[in-house]
């Protein structure tokens, strides 16, 4: 198994200066993985190999199908590509259909006008309390985001989730080639840490939002979701909904607000 | 219906000289939709509406559930989101279980092993032929690729996939919030028109290149698939054993190639 989640590739590359040359190059590894509890498929992912256990625990948190750490019993490798959750005794998850996780798209695991309904009934809005973070706090996380994270991650291939505390201070970055893994297994991790709710803790994703990677966040309980590059309409209008303050293009010095802007104390009159 | 694939929202932007401006501000829009085969759900995605029945076809083609344009007896829009494909009489779709469709992730629709397995058997690699395309052309997809999308495109929230002629000219450019979708919609557009086998054809994707965007490039008969970004080693692979010519990281005058390097023609040596 490769868990560094880099595999190699003997490749031709064509220099700046119209030269070839033959190289080995790195690559990010993208593998299936099964995730199932009980005895039940409840998805399968492409992701980077490795914190397989965590993707697990994020996904069926954002799922709904638990809460908390102490509704996993055991979560288990099974073979190569396949994890095993079993909950706690005496839970009966609401497993929904196989359909309910059926998507083609980049952007998803839960489809269809229903389940959109369906989820924001869910996960109740996050609770209004006295989080706040200062304006230079927000500024400094993509650098951090960065520190955290390899050379190789720097270069491209690969996205990352970043769950930082009100001080700033990185708890938990994760990577994978799909941005939705790269956040369920920062929230996963959490999870397993009895972390969760994250309730004054910033989430920053270095790609795109879109209303799965918010709702995740709303599962776990975040009260503010940032990211590098563009939020989707429906990302944004479920983060008004749920009093989530959500930020996008944050490339320091310059950001966007889309909503709750309650929570960023900015030093500087508008 | 939000046709247009934008929408609008008031936001408040930080300016680089730390200025904060409330201005409306324009967003790529994010829905679900429902494709039915018969009365059959076999997919939900998160895209960008429009062009609905490009991406049915071109998932179904994916998906190897049709091959060709006369597959199909009938596409209609049901609901607001909600597409009804019905096929030519006599067909008998093997369906497979919703399952095979889950994922959570944004780089799949095809999971597990097995179905990895399976698809590679189910689409024969591309044919040897004298199809080559020059140096110069393929250094000037990128900016033609830019040239076919609107200036909100260019600005960040969407991916874009072209498909290009032997002579370099852009016969289909489709945009979407998830980059699967962009090709979907770009080889169901192709399949519609009767021109799969794409077996003269490029395509070119404004983001990385996974596992899943490779095997629609293969299931439409695309020989060269170039992608602006990086690929996944599941990618590479797939590539080599069907017979295509992969490049990414393509950004002139610079490029990489993974595989099947004959179908370029060098006009330098290396």
């Amino acid at each position: 198994m490769k868990q560094s989640g880099v595999g190699s590739e003997k490749i031709i590359r064509r220099k700046r200066d119209g030269e070839l040359e033959y190289l080995p190059d790195d690559l990010t590894v993208e593998e299936p993985l099964e995730i199932r509890v009980g005895n039940q498929v409840v998805a399968t992912t492409m992701r980077t190999p490795g914190h397989d256990e965590e993707l697990a625990a994020g996904f069926l948190l954002s799922e709904a199908i638990l809460r908390d750490r102490g509704d996993i019993q055991k979560i288990s490798i099974g073979s190569e590509n396949r994890i095993d959750v079993d909950l706690a005794p005496g839970m009966k998850p609401e497993l929904k259909s196989a359909q309910r996780f059926g998507t083609i798209s980049s952007s998803c695991g839960i489809c269809g006008k229903d389940s959109i309904e369906a989820i924001r009934q869910k996960f109740p809005a996050i609770a209004a309390t006295d989080f706040r973070i200062d304006l230079e706090l927000l500024l400094s996380l993509p650098d951090r985001l960065r520190q955290e994270q390899g050379d190789f991650a720097r270069t491209g291939g690969i996205h990352a989730a970043g769950v930082f505390d009100s001080s700033g201070q990185a708890r938990i970055v994760r990577e994978d080639i799909g941005r939705h893994n790269a956040v369920d297994k920062a929230i996963g991790r959490a999870l397993l840490d009895r972390l969760v709710p994250l309730d004054r803790h910033i989430l920053l994703v270095s790609g795109r939002l879109s209303f799965e990677i918010v709702q995740k966040a709303l599962a776990a309980g975040l009260p503010i979701v940032a990211a590098v590059s563009a939020p989707s309409t429906l990302a944004v209008s479920i983060a008004r909904e749920s009093n989530q303050t959500l930020i996008a293009f944050l490339r320091p010095p310059s950001f966007n607000i889309y909503s709750h802007i309650e929570r960023i104390v900015l030093n500087q009159a508008p």
